[in-house]
């Protein structure tokens, strides 16, 4: 049985995903160029392959065609935006993802990049590294109030974590129920949140902008914006006007529309720009592949 | 009644500290420097006055003999190393500072240090403004071993947060108590901290170094070590060695022997050095700034 693994950082964090492949005699064929695979090179990397522990590159009918021997796929992570998943299914390709694996540490890093912030850490830093002391003075998460668009697994795991800071806590999201609130958080439309808060983190799904030119207007001046969800929620250009203006202070961003990302906003010091890194702690690493490995096992039907 | 500031932001985040010295029909004379007074300075911007809201310039016995109309010492913060107690006191100067202002914000800003290293946030950052996206594996806080050396007010505060995140802590502190222990938190003796710790974070007073050679040598490799208390508390020497040879992957360092810090960890790009604003935010200044006020009004004799 021969898998291919097409993840840049497979089992680099803790070689047990991989120890337990080998253990099933299974033959691993590694992601040959550590980064995000095109179309053309996953197609060749699948070929002969039954298995694949699967990263964001794209699976589409046309891949699927040209690889008729693969019979599952499992995802590392939550998101199945790259699985064409009708062309998946016409295939007979079973495919599985890791829908709690990043909870935790993603949820750590939307906190981590909150604080940074508002505690203008990267200006001190860099300043301080620099020789000059200039003190900035920053805002409390003790006494800030943050908006959650979209409240799934993550966002209500982030807003744990601001809760237990003093944050007030308020939710947009529009499948979620008052009676969902456990936290005291406060169920808002977004033109309210927009008004009042201080930081504005996204956790929603799909692919449509959320925060585009109307949005930016409604928020307050020196608002934060956070996303660790998609690229696509943002609208670039109309976050790029917003820092110009003012209107946001400074963002963070670990998602992008096209990565790697090498866009404008680099340009920008009051943006915090992570490579899609969210989940990366060694802890989530491992028990995500681990997952992943064993969906794809028994989808393989190695026991 | 003349009452002379010494501290470079007073007022600045919020204006009601000096309204309320102002309502008062106080004369107000404020720090020309906007920065630490040296003792020659602090003496000449006490000509005439009665009252000090003071910073950390040097309030000893030659200030105080040179300065014979001085009646009370208001300072903003906790620590009290800068103030001649005896010699204030032999002075009929009454002396006071606000010990529970600076809690939540210090506590806050080890959060966020702790999470800046752990998810080498700084690094990331870095490389992708330079557009390379390259993605570096932390340390999930959750899983994390945190050692405190020092449980007073802000260490106990520091320990709440980590614990919501769920760290497990290791409390050092010869004056506490096992039944002051309400987190689950482990009272250990150094050695078995230094020994199983991935964060060491320095809550304690005095002057003394905790952490020279011979602690840095009973550390796990990989230690992330944290200082907002106080410089004198690691040999910088020592730190600098433990950096070089991996002993310590990172730091963070908002207090230094001297202030403002122009030494050698400017050079290393894995320390996250602050210019001493874990108390700097609007919320913790204002309140701070206000309870020396009251503390300074107070001992003057002003209703």
């Amino acid at each position: 049985m021969k898998v291919a693994i097409s993840t840049s950082s497979f089992a680099t964090a803790d070689s047990a995903p991989l120890d337990l492949l080998h253990a099933k005699g299974v033959n691993v064929i590694s992601n040959p160029f550590s980064r995000k695979l095109t179309e053309d090179e996953i197609i060749n990397h699948l070929e002969g392959v039954d298995g694949l522990v699967a990263g964001l590159e794209p699976l589409n009918n046309s891949v699927f065609t040209q690889c008729p021997q693969l019979k599952a796929i499992a995802r590392v992570g939550i998101g199945m935006d790259n699985v064409d998943m009708e062309a998946a299914d016409k295939a007979d390709i079973l495919v599985s993802n890791t829908p709690d694996g990043p909870t935790d540490a993603v949820a750590e890093m939307t906190l981590s990049a909150a604080l940074a912030l508002s505690r203008d850490i990267l200006y001190s830093n860099t300043t301080l590294h620099n020789k000059e002391w200039k003190k900035s003075i920053g805002l409390s998460l003790k006494h800030a109030k943050v908006l959650f668009i979209g409240y799934g697994r993550i966002g209500r795991k982030a807003a744990e974590l601001f809760c237990a800071l003093g944050s007030q806590i308020m939710i947009y999201d529009p499948v979620v129920d008052i009676n969902d609130m456990k936290l005291g958080e406060k169920l808002v439309e977004l033109k309210e949140g927009f008004a009042t808060a201080d930081i504005i983190t996204l956790h929603a799904g799909g692919n449509k902008s959320i925060l585009t030119t109307t949005e930016f207007e409604q928020m307050q001046n020196g608002v934060i914006i956070l996303n660790s969800a998609r690229g696509e929620l943002i609208d670039e250009k109309a976050l790029i006007t917003a820092l110009d203006s003012g209107k946001v202070a400074s963002a963070w961003l670990d998602v992008f529309s096209e990565e790697p990302y090498t866009g404008k906003l680099t340009e920008y010091e009051q943006v915090l720009l992570t490579p899609h890194i969210s989940t990366y702690t060694i802890q989530c690493r491992r028990d995500m592949e681990i997952t992943a490995v064993n969906n794809l096992l028994r989808d393989l039907g190695i026991n």
